[in-house]
């Protein structure tokens, strides 16, 4: 099917122009490539594509009328069109829909002529009037704000055709709706099943149905057949001790098929339909001493649940925000999604934050993550908004969230669903009140009661950020902030630092690539103003540790290095701080463009940094831990080492032995030993403080802490702390790797 | 109509006997009139009744078959029967409910013979299986937990016919629903009505309607004719600048009728319905400063809005938790309500919260608010228990929320909903992933979204208690835990207090009345054990006051002052944390019976304790206001008097002067005065603290600190403190009075 694509200036032209279209995509991607515009991400380029706004685009394809049996349709298909469009054949309007992910279902016989004429015109971005530039813009409207401006990401607001779109000859007697839920008994040996389906179109014959559930194997472990209803058909299953779907660092993810065919007095079938399915329980239940808060009278409430049970088991959370892999987010493919997935796994992540301000994925995404047994935390599109009690707004936001909620239910690895980020908070400024929020609460409990719900986060016990190596405000470093923190869980937690040489040079114009100064290039990918002045290059924090950077080769090292030093402190101290703490998050996974500077374990478009390995360690499902007081020390001081063992398995955790060394000056001293106990499942063990005296004459420099598990190297962990000389350094620090 | 009502075993038997009932009522009272027992409230009588609640009951009444012309049915009609039962008529079972605020209307006419009997055959009360004696064991009924035990309400479950009952002849074309909302405009100028109405056999004739809106000098406002619909008949209108309904404190609880008219083709008028609407607007909105928190990284949400507008108007909430003023609530009449509610209106206080463990009352109730000016906190009845995800129980709490809902709906005095009572602390275990919470949100958006929604108080930045003059665990007395208390709102706090000594001899026999020991019959009436072992006597905080008492009457004076100047302490200090601060609602107005000791400043049946004077001295509008470090202090200390004016009028109060003495040995002494500047629209002032050296020789006694407004004696204020002599006291202190 060709498409073509153009632009005009008011809904009912015709577009001076017509050039070729990629559906699904974006309309900029294609103008990009007809009127060959420099690549986008590259310096300033991405302001030539704000003048492109508010203009309208006319998607268009011609067919000859097909030859249609009685029993066949020509149906319109599509996954989802961004973001107000209408839909015209030969001249005849057919749908205008307001909203990005209610798919479109269009029965097209009764307009079809010998030649027809096939048109998606699509409006310009929608945009709340009376509101500043940025990401309020997009305030009454369910269009992900952060293409209105982000932190990490351009003003670029995509519209166009965006997910799978097809015009087809369909049998009018079809499988039109094939619901699949199940509950699991409390000790989760039976699985109850309730199957609901509808045929459209079915008074046309006497039709049976046979529906089989399969097995990982394709051995058929439940099965029935029966009359179709003309309204509504029902099947009751049980199946006893299922194989459950676990996260892959618990378990399988194991995955049923459920199949349903319809077939005729004959026997033959007319319609099949099969998808699959996964068993698992998950609820949201209270942190662990949460109910002994608070204490003292005048009492307020306890903090909100924040630990997920998954199949009766506390499972420790530990992720990352997921944000859409590309800007275009027409253009992400199953594959794409499938390489970042299998990523995170190789993290050790056990769940993705889909943030509020991004997408709610396409299918392949859920069916990824259903594979790989990676939990999603599902938020709908509302983010750092205060999105009003406006009847039109909710009726759109209805709409999407239930087109939102009945794409993912049915995925085994949708954990919790949220109603977007930090909406609680001063800078957004919604409340329980908000109209929206008691909406998707209730269309929630509506539609998939049984999957938390949470309005937003932070909710109360939950804590975002600190986002810096350093605060200057407080005068903490990461480890400080982290040691005071007692949070639920940390949902979000930054540490930014440079790209790679390599992907710098790709955005970054050669002569400003060193020294660094806050250019127009720097500054659209990131590295300053993206929150403070400083974000996110925060550069006189690595000065303040390193000295000044003689080439951009090395001020990536620095900048790179306390990122990965900065993550590993914050993961580890949530998962020293289990079960109080029942999750870590950090902000974020992976970007959709190429920043110069970002918080982003993945740079564009599937570039580890060193502190995805950095991370990978700290995620460890069993690891050695050692918890310091500060990032920073003085020759001369007793620098103060609490080991730990961490066990979020469900296993025992032998006992043994690790041996704690210092190096210094490239000599490695071992400077102490801890025999631990077995550690029970899902348990962590505390154990002795190290101490050890800096000497005197210590240079400044990089030191290695190394914890080694005598016999399993499995559980090793490295720490680089640095160490100021007893005179005034001159701040040039040697390069020590994890 | 004439009831009788009988007792038996099991749910088929025929009683026994039959006695005389009233309706409504409940099966308890009924039976105590026909076996002459003992008043309940006496002594330890109430332990006679535990035996009755695993009883089936039969109520009964006979009626010969009445003249129905064609155009009518006979109608059972009940507004709440309690808890589950059968209706049958001449032994053919009409229905079977579980609930008690859904109400009941069922046509007889095709089960009427000759001479009929109509029996409601009332089951057992509800008892959760498995759980403990007390409250637990409501938990899986939408019953008022309350009857089930409670520190103020003794062990006794009402059930019975317990609201408006009747059989009746009616027309069979009537108006069977009719409703009336509205929209105000953002600036309250206009108000825009939708009403909606259904006639009931509208087939029979051409229909037509007249709907009128009268003020409240029966004027018509508005009003609109034409043809009922078959189904839904829908009416617009709109009224500019409507007089709004305003709590009685800050303007007119304006009231307008709404009335409809159906006549048939001849003019004559078949039904007619009409009654009482008021136009108000009421928001939950953020405190102020609110937003400001949290400063600090990682950050969690800004504490939950808990701010009431009113007609964009911040009002400053003054109030008090209600309790159902008789144990037996079927036995409430629109008079006791009234009764109770002019004194909370004379009191001061412009809210009442319906807690969750009591009923949801009877429509006079929320009439009677309408009228004068009193907003409604409404809970559904949950409290304190965990309300487990089962699906019957979901099923009738849907059910009965939606009775509740429309009930109360109609009325202005509605403020709030709350989904029940400390349901988010230890000693409920719920949260907000509970279906019944997550129910209760949604049902009262769908219904009613304009009216605010919490899950339940406290929520977080909300505040429960002190429930303790002195609290020995952190040694701080009411005014040192207020000093500290930073709550968003006080929503329950209570202050212990004898009832008077008329009241104590009609509850306690005669040789138990003193000295008071804990005996079955104080302990049943709330002296003892009603919380801690020392609840809510108190003695030995009473002692450590005022010595030991020598009579009766001596310590219910002790016990009364300290009470009174508990509840001003907090009050007040409510009041001075405004804006910050929203609400005040102390814990409790009244009682279900007469307690020997309690929180309550009405003891029953409606007898003033001399708290509810100090509380209403402390809820006037504009008073002057004098903040304690604490109560007790040593001769030769320096006493510090914080003062203040305090506003919650929309009025500017001009300035003026505040005396300050103390009184000493009845000698009464200048110590300072303050001119104050005037006071903004609801804006309090804080002025100096006067220190005034307590001389070294005092003797130990009550001292007096008065507050004299020159010329505007309505602002005066007077404060108890005690002094304490330097050297060792006797603790016999002087009896003084505010």
């Amino acid at each position: 099917m060709n498409w073509q694509v153009g632009t005009m200036n008011h809904v009912n032209d015709i577009p001076d122009k017509f050039f070729e279209a990629v559906v699904p995509g974006a309309v900029q991607l294609d103008y990009m490539q007809a009127y060959k515009k420099a690549p986008f991400a590259f310096g300033t380029n991405v302001n030539d594509y704000r003048h492109l706004e508010n203009r309208f685009w006319c998607y268009k394809t011609t067919f000859e009328k097909p030859n249609l049996n009685e029993g066949e349709n020509l149906i319109f298909l599509s996954k989802g069109i961004d973001y107000e469009f209408d839909i015209i054949l030969n001249d005849s309007l057919i749908l205008h829909q307001e909203g990005m992910f209610t798919p479109v279902k269009l029965v097209l016989n009764e307009y079809l002529k010998e030649l027809n004429t096939f048109k998606v015109v699509i409006y310009p971005i929608p945009i709340a009037k009376g509101q500043a530039e940025g990401r309020s813009q997009a305030n009454l409207s369910v269009k992900p704000p952060v293409p209105y401006g982000w932190d990490w990401h351009p003003r670029l607001v995509p519209v166009g055709i965006w997910d799978e779109t097809t015009i087809r000859i369909e049998p009018k007697t079809q499988i039109s709706t094939f619901d699949f839920t199940y509950q699991l008994d409390n000790d989760l040996s039976q699985a109850n099943i309730n199957i609901q389906f509808n045929v459209a179109n079915s008074n046309s014959n006497e039709l049976s149905y046979s529906w089989s559930l399969y097995d990982a194997n394709k051995k058929i472990i439940a099965n029935e057949d029966g009359e179709v209803n003309k309204e509504n058909t029902i099947i009751s299953a049980s199946i006893n001790k299922p194989s459950l779907w676990w996260t892959h660092d618990h378990g399988t993810p194991y995955l049923y098929t459920t199949e349903l065919q319809i077939k005729d007095t004959d026997g033959k079938i007319i319609d099949r339909k099969s998808r699959k399915v996964g068993f698992r329980k998950v609820e949201l239940v209270m942190n662990a001493f949460s109910w002994d808060e608070p204490k003292v009278f005048p009492k307020s409430r306890s903090t909100a649940p924040f630990t997920l049970k998954i199949n009766n088991r506390f499972v420790f959370v530990k992720g990352s925000n997921w944000v859409h892999p590309e800007l275009f987010y027409g253009a992400i493919t199953s594959e794409r999604y499938l390489q970042q997935l299998i990523l995170a796994k190789q993290c050790n992540m056990n769940m993705l934050r889909i943030w509020g301000g991004g997408i709610t994925n396409k299918e392949s995404f859920f069916d990824h993550c259903d594979s790989l047994g990676i939990m999603v935390w599902q938020e709908f599109p509302l983010a750092c908004n205060n999105y009003p009690n406006d009847p039109h707004y909710l009726k759109i936001l209805e709409q999407e969230a239930i087109s939102i909620i009945n794409k993912v239910k049915k995925h085994p690895s949708l954990a919790m669903w949220s109603g977007g980020n930090e909406l609680f908070n001063s800078w957004s400024g919604m409340t329980e009140q908000s109209h929206a929020l008691r909406l998707l609460n209730s269309l929630c409990y509506k539609y998939d009661r049984n999957t938390p719900y949470i309005n937003t986060s932070p909710i109360y016990g939950v804590g975002h950020g600190h986002y810096l190596f350093y605060d200057p405000d407080t005068d903490e470093d990461v480890f400080q902030v982290m040691r005071r923190a007692k949070n639920t869980a940390y949902t979000e937690f930054g540490m930014p630092s440079l790209a790679s040489v390599e992907v710098l040079k790709q955005v970054i114009p050669k002569e400003e690539l060193f020294p660094v100064e806050p250019s127009e290039a720097w500054k659209i990918h990131g590295a300053f103003g993206a929150w403070k002045e400083s974000s996110w290059l925060e550069i006189k924090t690595i000065e303040k540790y390193f000295g000044k950077a003689e080439n951009l080769e090395e001020l990536v090292w620095q900048s790179q290095t306390l990122q990965s030093i900065g993550y590993k402190a914050i993961f580890e101290e949530a998962r020293r701080q289990k079960p109080k703490c029942s999750m870590a998050l950090n902000w974020c996974f992976n970007e959709p463009w190429p920043n110069a500077t970002n918080n982003n374990l993945i740079t564009y478009p599937n570039i580890t940094k060193p502190a995805f390995d950095a991370v990978a360690a700290s995620l460890r499902p069993v690891t050695s831990s050692a918890a310091f007081k500060r990032f920073d020390w003085k020759a001369g001081e007793t620098l103060e080492i609490d080991l730990w063992m961490l066990n979020d398995t469900y296993q025992t955790v032998l006992n043994g032995e690790i041996i704690v060394s210092i190096t210094i000056d490239g000599v490695k001293t071992k400077i102490g030993n801890w025999n631990f106990e077995d550690l029970k499942e899902n348990e962590n063990l505390q154990g002795p403080t190290i101490r050890y005296s800096i000497p005197e004459n210590t240079k400044m420099q990089l030191v290695k802490v190394s914890l080694e598990v005598v016999g399993k190297e499995a559980y090793n962990s490295d720490y680089l702390l640095l160490v100021n000389s007893r005179k005034n350094d001159t701040r040039k620090v040697n390069r020590l790797n994890f």
